[in-house]
């Protein structure tokens, strides 16, 4: 809070709502509490790894796309400098690039019109939001436990978001239907369902490719879209082949697919992209892509995507052949060891027979950047803020991921930007942290689990738990 | 359109009804007639001139900013790349660069803290009016004829944008004060008023510092909030001081003033800002800047601005010591050649005693991109269309920037972007399509002015014209 007099030039609650809504307020609030204890080893952001980071891959990059222009799509140096510096195209410049990652990498086939290049995903899901949600009766389903920013991003565009039950299989299916249902009885317009199919943020939990196809024949009986987010796809635990997209299985496009290179590119370009190839008809009785749609919501929000992020995206693109599983050999690398890691040092230290270990469960992600932990206590704000400040480590309660400001018994540790020692260190210091809040809730009489406070959801992850029954 | 069976997965009229509105489909109509006459020359983008376009100096200016880390702000090599690369500061971090160029050049003193870094001025005004659109009551003033990028992004965020009279001053305060009474009394809750004081897009009308005084006065006295694009401010026709921006006049922070590099470093960098320093009341009696609030609105828009964007302007700030009138020396002198080249242009090509130029007249404007040439036929988008294919050049039917889609006797020409050949080229072609198409419009007997077709605020704004009384 700056320091300033108390006079007041606006009022909070003269602004819009979304602005006082835990979904806005509560990454604010992680921000600040990590903002305040520094020094704390951070399980909390899941930010890709670092260590690989170089400022000259950038230098690279651009020269890389520039080179790309001028000798494969045979551009003269001045429409090389104006593509790069200039205003450009509001669907982007890397569209061709994208798709050919998408068809090397993900066997998704699309026309590159049907793309949208975007600042990061998160722009990428919000003109999505912005462009279905069309009056009041609108609504989202989303699976819960949900990525914060997608619900943040509905708060802006006053879309609701209603919660799907995640269950045993990822997502719950029958409770999908009963949803949609339902709140088409009440009057309702559903569009779309939010999912991350691939370890998702922040349950970790993945679909089978049984599950996927249902998912699909589900959307299509319904009549609703599937937005798929997939930020993590490629970091699965062990290596072997991994489960088609949804948008691979996608007969009669009904996914929108979202995509970001931050985790497997660069954070700091911000080059996301959306594949939209949706036929929207006019009244007029044209036909058209739904990315055309975006785009024009696009060109009133950010006009377009830095073409230099671009290119600095294009760039990687090219050096590994449209293949970001080559690209990030390393990163893929690292990612398995620290979930390995992360899954054998909470095993080693919480067991099954510790009187503390024993009322302490996690999942057991077949990827990704996150393992979810079950407490016999609400992993609420204080008690993280005591982490900070008593035991320096930071993670994430769970509690933000849900609606409604139910106390959650559960907190998401992310293992992607630690180096093997921090993240020894931050087990240890998570295990301290239980065994004096466990040991302080015995004597409060306040230990065990507490179903009926626990959503759904997380009961069932713990299905997937590495210590079996516990 | 591209070539798809006419299957439909979505309605067009099922989607926001922005989508439909003239503010987003005018640009992409205006695009398109571009695309489709490639060879034409374009008196329509108000782009930046592109003669001094470098990639090199990308590179340079990325070092630039990383020296900067490393050697004035002592961070270690590791946080260097950080910064560079990895997820940032929402708000932002050449923050401290943007003041530092504020009070160097415009006198503006900020804290740093109260601005936000954006993608582009578009995000910045589109974070602010997403700010204050919190019911439906809430509206927006605008000066007419208004930068279509406005009326989209308010459209996006369903605020209405009541448009004020420019009048001789550039904004007619009378007119104003009314509207905005009126508003209220219709039990609406009037936010802001949008304007730009300096050479604005599309009109090229300023406002005279007696103005820009009794503008704030007339803010404070209704309390509603200035919002101060200043994307043209340094193009000043005529070399001298300049005047103050509402900014720094603002003396009881009325003014969120909204900045953009794309014209002073580099379109391709995507990269503005909002210095948003009012002070926000929340219920619990807490203070924040009004920028932490349009920052948790952008945490879901875009996350965060392309650091390696922000590193390519924050080199360039740092290159010229915060001054971009230095660094825009020799793009200053090519905007002054080619405006004083268009008005000169015009005035040999249409002289008060021509049979057709007697019905012409046009702007003088003091600086920045844009000449408005009034006809005495409506220049609609017909016109434009036959402009691009029979004569080959391209500019903007004014229209574009009025609501309600009243013919309007007018087009805006850019002369930013083309080289002194191309600019003398383009004025023949004007003059061909003119010449042709009024004594087309003769042979129809439909010349001559027609007053109320015309918005009020195009013949005031002729007194201005170069040729006098004409």
């Amino acid at each position: 809070m700056p320091e300033v007099p108390p006079t007041v030039d606006l009022r909070l609650d003269e602004l819009h709502g979304a602005l006082v809504d835990p979904a806005l307020t509560s990454m604010n609030f992680l921000n600040e509490v990590a903002g305040r204890y520094p020094d704390a080893i951070s399980l909390a952001a899941g930010r890709p790894y670092e260590e690989f980071f170089e400022v000259e891959a950038v230098h690279r990059y651009l020269d890389r796309f520039c080179r790309h222009l001028a000798e494969d799509l045979g551009h003269p140096p001045d429409q090389v400098r104006r593509t790069l510096l200039q205003y450009g195209r509001t669907k982007g410049i890397v569209h061709h690039l994208v798709a050919e990652h998408l068809a090397v990498e993900e066997k998704i086939t699309v026309d590159p019109e049907a793309i949208v290049v975007t600042v990061g995903c998160q722009e990428a899901m919000y003109l999505v939001l912005r462009a279905l949600r069309a009056d009041p009766r609108d609504v989202l389903f989303a699976v819960a436990p949900t990525y914060v920013g997608l619900t943040g991003a509905a708060r802006l565009v006053d879309l609701p978001v209603l919660p799907v039950a995640s269950g045993p299989a990822g997502i719950d299916l029958d409770d999908l239907v009963t949803q949609i249902r339902r709140a088409r009885a009440a009057g309702r317009r559903p569009r779309a369902c939010y999912v991350m199919p691939d370890f998702a943020n922040p349950s970790g939990a993945s679909l089978d490719v049984p599950t996927r196809r249902e998912l699909l024949a589900v959307a299509a009986a319904e009549e609703i879209l599937l937005l798929e987010d997939n930020p993590y796809g490629l970091f699965q635990l062990a290596p072997g082949d991994r489960p088609p997209t949804l948008k691979a299985l996608d007969g009669d496009r009904r996914v929108v697919y979202l995509g970001t290179f931050a985790k497997t590119a660069l954070p700091g370009a911000r080059v996301g992209y959306v594949v939209a190839d949706q036929r929207v008809g006019a009244p007029d009785g044209t036909v058209g892509w739904f990315a055309d749609e975006l785009a024009k919501i696009k060109s009133m929000v950010t006009v377009n995507t830095s073409p230099i992020a671009q290119a600095v995206v294009g760039g990687r693109l090219l050096e590994y052949g449209g293949s970001l599983v080559r690209a990030n050999e390393r990163e893929i690398a690292a990612y398995r060891r620290n979930l390995r890691q992360a899954l054998d040092g909470l095993a080693a230290r919480f067991p099954p027979d510790d009187p503390v270990g024993r009322w302490i469960s996690w999942t057991a992600p077949a990827g990704g950047f996150f393992v979810v932990v079950t407490l016999p206590v609400p992993a609420d704000d204080a008690l993280l803020e005591r982490s900070a400040r008593r035991h320096g480590v930071l993670w994430t309660p769970m509690h933000h991921f849900y609606d409604g400001g139910v106390p959650v018994r559960a907190l998401r540790l992310s293992v992607s930007a630690v180096t093997p020692a921090q993240l020894e260190q931050g087990l240890d210091r998570l295990a301290a942290l239980l065994r004096t809040e466990l040991w302080r809730s015995r004597a409060d009489r306040a230990v065990g689990p507490a179903a009926e406070e626990t959503p759904e959801s997380l009961p069932r992850l713990d299905r997937r738990v590495s210590g079996a029954e516990r």
